[in-house]
């Protein structure tokens, strides 16, 4: 009862910030993402009737503590579904998201790890089902189950059954492009979980977040499917303002900005004032991500490299959603 | 029909942010400010009967343009004031707020205006009424008319009248200091006038922004009469950054930061770490202001005079109120 997935990680475009439920993973608005095909996490999930307990290597090394938690209580989730609650499993994952990249390894990660495990132990699971399942694990995970865009419908219903991610356009509909800029300086103060937990606490803004999402997906969708990236660069970018504001009005305030990050926007707004469309978006951390189209990427690359302050710049296509290994069970 | 004032301007820490009537000024919240000692306006006021039209002379320039535009729109308000429609002024000022430091001269020079010029033609208004009548000619220089801790009370009535600044702590009350940072690059691409109107106009912030206020208000006052300056300095910080986050929200968005503007913020926080009370404020402008007490003058001088991307940092007291010097009539 063996199985290999491997699941891309995503980038959102309309951001995830705020729960309405926390143990469930429910959000309070859609977001919508592009997978990218540069950033993936491959993981084997193998049952054995042997076995007495589950356990975990990452990139070959053992885990335990937390990140095992993680593991076993998502597998807890798969045993259930398929009433099998006494049968325990040896997970290998291997992570090709270098953590200096900024992205979220736990999207790949879980997205690998639900369908791994899902086949596994035999579901046939329709791919809303994966995602609404993968959810539960991370929830921007639940996006990384398709390839190119995808959109993550909040659901409205408190067991969470409506809420999982649909997809928008698969990835071979439109080639654009993520630089990760990666900056030197690192350290993140405040969790995404925790800063997403006191926004929606404390900040006087975060109603103002939830209820300007909705004209944002309805025009990024009018231009994913137009192909037109001014409009899509230029909604991402404004909604990534967005989320980052809200931070600003928190009890006590925080920002996952400093002053490379700054200076990677202004240069981003540079480019565009010199005829290269270019926007960013950031998640819960300092590091950038330029969105851009395939004919500047030299000059994308070009330019951020040299940028002091940034150590990196890696760039992707859009990436494919889970795909499965064939292997001897 | 002569007089002589002196204003000093002021540093808001409630900020002034968002008219609900433009020509008038009013604002659509309360503010607070402490006058400082730095920076201030001295202003001539010679209104005489063989004159045919205003002369606007500053730092002994004649000025034309808008600048001269704006000084007669307002002498028009003090010569309906006091009946005398067909009286006209030359008018002397000299500047003592250097453009670089990022404090709006307007504040001190309207306050200066406003009290040279009503004293010369006569008219003896009480404080409020002087406060009131400056408001019309810059919003936030109606603080300027008293020394020390100041707040606009915005008003509720349709003309204005209600609208207008007290005094809430005189400048020996309390020994606060506030250092400007110089920035190299001082470009700002969007006017507080604009800023704010976009904002009011565009953001999903601006209710939350309004809403927040109160609170700020009454926690910051109890600290300025205890003389507690964690307090003080906290709310300051806090609400300055509830302002820069409503501008992320506009449409399109904007900011007034640059990359040595969020050094500045992160350079501030690590003083505190290191536990030497300081806290930013900032203006519609990438310049901040760190408020800090007189013992910590000279760390605070030198760890901001050495950050790169600073050019000066220019240390000031709390200032007096409108002053007006006796001269030959």
């Amino acid at each position: 009862m063996k199985a290999t997935a491997k699941a891309h990680t995503n980038i959102a475009l309309i951001k995830y910030w705020g729960k309405r439920n926390d143990s469930l993973i429910l959000p309070t608005n859609n977001s919508l993402s592009l997978t990218l095909d540069g950033f993936y996490t491959e993981t084997t999930v193998d049952f054995q009737d042997s076995l007495t307990e589950d356990s975990f290597f990452l990139n070959k090394e053992k885990i335990n503590g937390i990140a095992y938690e993680r593991v076993t209580l998502f597998l807890d989730l798969i045993r259930k579904i398929a009433d099998k609650p006494n049968l325990f499993a040896t997970v290998h994952s291997t992570n090709h998201v270098p953590t200096a990249a900024g992205f979220a390894s736990s999207a790949s990660g879980f997205a690998a790890l639900a369908a791994a495990g899902s086949k596994a132990i035999g579901l046939q699971l329709a791919d809303h089902e994966l995602s609404r399942l993968t959810r539960q694990g991370s929830g921007s995970a639940c996006r990384s189950i398709y390839g190119g865009f995808a959109e993550w419908q909040q659901g409205t219903l408190e067991d969470g059954s409506d809420s999982y991610a649909v997809p928008i356009a698969e990835q071979n509909f439109w080639d654009v492009r993520v630089a990760a800029i990666v900056l030197s300086a690192k350290e993140k103060k405040v969790s995404s979980r925790e800063g997403m937990k006191r926004t929606v606490d404390t900040s006087p803004f975060f109603k103002g977040w939830v209820d300007s999402i909705p004209a944002d997906l309805r025009e990024i969708k009018q231009g994913i499917e137009a192909r037109d990236f001014e409009k899509v660069g230029a909604v991402a970018e404004a909604n990534c303002l967005k989320m980052h504001a809200t931070t600003l009005g928190a009890a006590p305030p925080f920002t996952y900005w400093n002053d490379i990050t700054v200076s990677v926007m202004q240069t981003v707004q540079k480019l565009r004032e010199e005829g290269i469309p270019a926007y960013f978006t950031i998640d819960a951390g300092p590091n950038v991500k330029v969105l851009y189209l395939p004919e500047n990427e030299d000059k994308i690359v070009n330019t951020f490299r040299h940028l002091p302050g940034v150590t990196d710049v890696i760039v992707s296509k859009p990436g494919r959603g889970v795909t499965y290994t064939t292997e001897d069970e």
